[in-house]
């Protein structure tokens, strides 16, 4: 079920060209990566902002800035879907006609199961899907906060079906690994099961923490210390890309915050009930779980 | 209410002796900063452990390491007992007949209602007793981990009673102002129900979170990305500790835990419904206020 690719190797798969569509944060990242790594000949990047496209062709990492996505995907070995998770599969069905035979597609979206099932037929039968999802990111968006460092030991999700194809497939899988991911190839439905616990149920939490304490005396705020500060980081994140997330991946993050709805009860009912070995064993279950990220 | 010190002045309130009582990594970084920033003549410090003190007395922060909490709290101007908040009263009572006259003793408990009430009668009637929390620390432990920048720009309160004499109320401000921190006064059962918010359910929910995903796929751990690191930071503190500052505080925690879960099933209602403004209002909270944290 699980696979980690090995490390990365001396040589990359060189890709004759990269295209990127709709760069944020993980596209201008990919973009600066593949460059820094020479893992792509040529990088051709649509924006969908026009006035963003001067900007990225003066980027040393950005060999056009195309003017449409369907002019940007043509003679693209590999493209990546670097938009919000609901507009890949449109992006994807909308340059289908102007890929190159055998193009490989890919994308970033944060929820697989959808994509990784829909985007094949979006993106037409000369031309191959495959799901991925590097675990990188930050508070921050948008490709100006790009870092050529950001997949560096993260993992980086590929969710193939059983339909995919192998030689796609690798190169998806050796183009996260090139840019300094760790490989690990996951179902689709796993993925989402995965991540609505290790990264979403983080997020609904931070979130909701920020909004509780938002309702209370505002000079409470200015007292904090770092605990609160790195608890909530990634409450900073922006709201409509989060709705989105929790849009697509609504039933498996519902579970994941259901179950811990029931963790946090356990620890309510042992204050509650001063019961300090109930109360003791869950920090001490929680340092240990801590403790053994490898990050 | 509150009261906001000024910054630092350019000359700190000269301690003749300070005594630092079992040291952690708060006192530690007491011991440190108060040299640095030569708030005090002369540290004694003295350790639970013997076999600490020789390594106490080879550093330079430290002029004396007592065999005694009696003997060191001989002659000192100002005591801090940096012990566990449920061994803060006993070291107190226990030192009370050996302080000298006039001698103000504070503390840097994490929960100040109980502290700050019989503080006064466990020093005795010719010393002063005040309470005081830094909001400051780490998941480390031990003064080894101390760092005389531990309290630079970070949160101190300083909790006293209507009777608390106004010379000491205002060493111990200066002390804290003069090892870089920012003063906050406060009543102390308002301390303990800011904190039960802004530090002590934090900690209850990353150690929750952890609990919670300690019992999922082992392998899931290792697939997490910087947003699980960061929410789950805290969640690597000592249990005992964080046990013994759950039990101090635990109706204020309990009434903030009890309204957190209200928030979290307002989460969960509006996921479960597809309301997607209110998710979206949610997260907009929560941005907004994270945006503001100073730190």
């Amino acid at each position: 079920m699980f696979g980690w690719a090995s490390r990365p190797q001396p040589a990359p798969t060189v890709i004759s060209q990269l295209t990127i569509l709709a760069p944020g944060l993980l596209g201008g990242s990919i973009a600066r990566a593949a460059r820094e790594k020479e893992v792509a000949r040529r990088i051709v990047i649509w924006a969908r902002r026009p006035e963003a496209r001067p900007a990225l062709a003066a980027q040393p990492w950005c060999d056009l800035a195309a003017e449409s996505p369907e002019l940007a995907v043509r003679s693209a070995a590999l493209v990546v879907i670097a938009a919000p998770v609901d507009a890949i599969l449109p992006l994807a069905a909308q340059v289908a006609a102007h890929l190159a035979p055998g193009a490989v597609v890919t994308d970033v979206g944060s929820v697989k199961a959808k994509i990784s099932s829909e985007g094949p037929a979006a993106v037409g039968v000369s031309a191959h899907f495959v799901g991925s999802h590097p675990m990188a990111g930050s508070e921050q968006t948008g490709w100006e906060h790009g870092s050529a460092k950001l997949f560096e030991r993260r993992t980086c999700f590929v969710t193939p079906q059983p339909a995919t194809d192998h030689h796609a497939l690798t190169l998806v899988s050796h183009f996260w690994r090139d840019l300094g991911g760790e490989v690990a190839t996951v179902e689709p439905q796993l993925h989402d099961e995965i991540v609505a616990h290790i990264s979403h149920l983080p997020q609904a939490l931070a979130s909701a923490l920020c909004a509780f304490l938002a309702g209370k005396d505002s000079s409470w705020r200015d007292f904090a210390g770092s605990g609160l500060r790195d608890t909530t980081r990634i409450a900073g994140s922006d709201p409509k890309l989060w709705r989105t997330i929790l849009q697509q991946n609504r039933e498996p993050v519902l579970a994941a915050l259901r179950q811990f709805q029931q963790e946090l009860s356990g620890l309510e009912a042992a204050l509650s009930n001063g019961d300090w070995k109930a109360v003791t064993d869950l920090l001490a279950r929680g340092q240990a779980y801590r403790r053994g990220l490898r990050i």
